[in-house]
């Protein structure tokens, strides 16, 4: 192919966007359609291909979780409340003599989402393919008067935050991989399903709406990512890895060496929400975490020029091997 | 398997589509959300699977506009003006080598459309892929004060149309399958673009509004999906055959029995609209089909009951083997 998927969007599809202003030039995490004098609608579009975004083995309730999940952390980055959504199903055809069991399973994992972060299904398509399974799920959502987040606001001296905990979800894909057999069963478990059921941040979303300067989820890998919320405001951004907050397991792994700090940074499928916020907010911002239930880990600041340093505890820029997660 | 699409959809996908009125329980060709007093958006999704629902060695652009049109054929049978899209585009591995070239002809494609339907891409996901080829497209449009368009409208008596002819897509494929090489050129030209090439009848749909009782869009062969509005409408529907609309290229392969009957009216792939009028705005269709230089023609009645009845020239029931053409 020669062209990963920013090169894709960039050279090919940015053009058919660009007649449409609400589509944010394909930047963002979602598109924002206006609907009204005082109201816009957020819409965002996530496929998951079996053997690239899951495993394929998994109980098909946790693949119709996992790509619900993917597309309401989109709804969360954007600061917009989950409304409704379109699901297109190209089924495995190998899956065909299990697939009422399978799919009984699939639609149990959305009914569950659905009830928890109060979305439904409204329409879609479904068709026995020839190939692996396809989940493309279209969600659209709705944004208060003050929204929606986007990438492009951060401002020079704005504190960057980050929610929940980075690099779970690479080292679960290297448990379920079989090679890190030797963490604590509860550890593996624990990583596991980090890596199999996203925890979209859409209560905190919604929360920073008023806040934050600009937002999006961590999906492609914190470094990544934040190169991309960096290009979008016209900033760098410094990042203290002592600061970057990683659950107990991983702070296991990473100290008998058995995951490096690259496969943190760059592991992708984290789904946190990575934001900016001026300092003074600090208070709000602590306040907010205590309300929300999720931790919110202050791991550095925006500063002139356009790329992502991570420092170590001396201050020292630490080197970053490869540019991201890049599911394809 | 043992379900196909509709059994699907009734088994696992309508359960969770009842919370949200505007999912018209899936049963309608998109769904409609209010956004606002007086003012709603319809949403469809479509998916096209390579060597399902296109053959794969076709010009990419001409793949990239069967996708939008057959999304726009949904907008056109609900009535609504087309206003934007997300594109799902899953790649095939194996064209890899060959990717720039494909999209370059895939994304022209879909510039040409975008500016023939005046509607734009806001937004997506694009991965290289493990399989064939899936092109999922879901589409927003915007209702006039009057629409939807919907299936369940149809009254005792009213009249039966169709747009344009029926059955040449059909029988392009068999073109295409390179079974009817004894045609004119010009002929097998003719219906393979009926194929390649679906012709979305917009602006009929839109001049519909108000006039049709109930309407829908004719893709998986005309007889099932008369059977659809019927079953929405609650009505049986008696169609005259001999008023069936072909195209002269159809009726030559029909004259010398090189395509059945069957295959015209369970074919697929018609996209034009089939709709019900009560009798008595007869001259407004007319007036109509001339307006928007589509032919309209009259091919039946709505009637008590809940079967689709086609009968002969001389009004003796045509028995109808095949429940109709199905994708997947």
């Amino acid at each position: 192919m020669g062209l990963d998927e920013f090169d894709r969007i960039k050279k090919y599809f940015k053009p058919l966007a660009s007649a449409e202003r609400g589509s944010l030039d394909l930047l963002d995490d979602a598109a924002v359609l206006p609907i009204g004098s005082d109201s816009e609608l957020v819409i965002s579009t996530d496929a998951l291909v079996e053997g690239i975004h899951y495993v394929g083995d998994e109980d098909a309730s946790l693949i119709a979780q996992k790509s619900l999940r993917t597309n309401l952390s989109d709804m969360a980055a954007m600061g917009a409340a989950p409304w409704a959504y379109t699901l297109s199903l190209i089924l495995d055809p190998l899956k065909k003599c299990s697939a009422d069991q399978w799919l009984d399973s699939f639609v149990a994992g959305l009914q569950i989402d659905q009830n928890k972060y109060d979305v439904r299904l409204i329409g879609g398509d479904s068709v026995v393919g020839a190939g692996p399974t396809v989940i493309s799920i279209t969600i659209i959502g709705k944004l208060n008067n003050k929204g929606p987040l986007v990438r492009s606001g951060a401002l020079q001296n704005d504190d960057i935050y980050v929610s929940g905990t980075i690099g779970d979800s690479a080292a679960g894909l290297q448990v379920i991989k079989g090679s890190l057999d030797f963490l604590d069963f509860s550890d593996q478990i624990y990583l596991k399903n980090r890596y199999y059921l996203p925890q979209p941040r859409v209560a905190l979303g919604l929360a920073l709406v008023g806040l934050a300067s600009a937002a999006m989820d961590v999906s492609d890998g914190l470094i990544q990512d934040m190169g991309h919320l960096c290009s979008a405001s016209g900033l760098a951004a410094v990042i203290n890895w002592p600061n970057v907050p990683l659950s107990p397991p991983v702070i296991t792994l990473l100290e008998s060496k058995s995951i490096s700090i690259s496969a943190i940074i760059n592991g992708g499928d984290d789904y946190e929400l990575l934001f900016t916020a001026p300092s003074i907010l600090r208070p709000d911002i602590e306040e907010l975490s205590k309300k929300t239930e999720v931790s919110l880990t202050r791991i550095g600041y925006m500063t002139e020029g356009a790329d992502v340093l991570l420092m170590d505890k001396e201050n020292q820029l630490i080197s970053l091997a490869g540019a991201g997660f890049k599911h394809a």
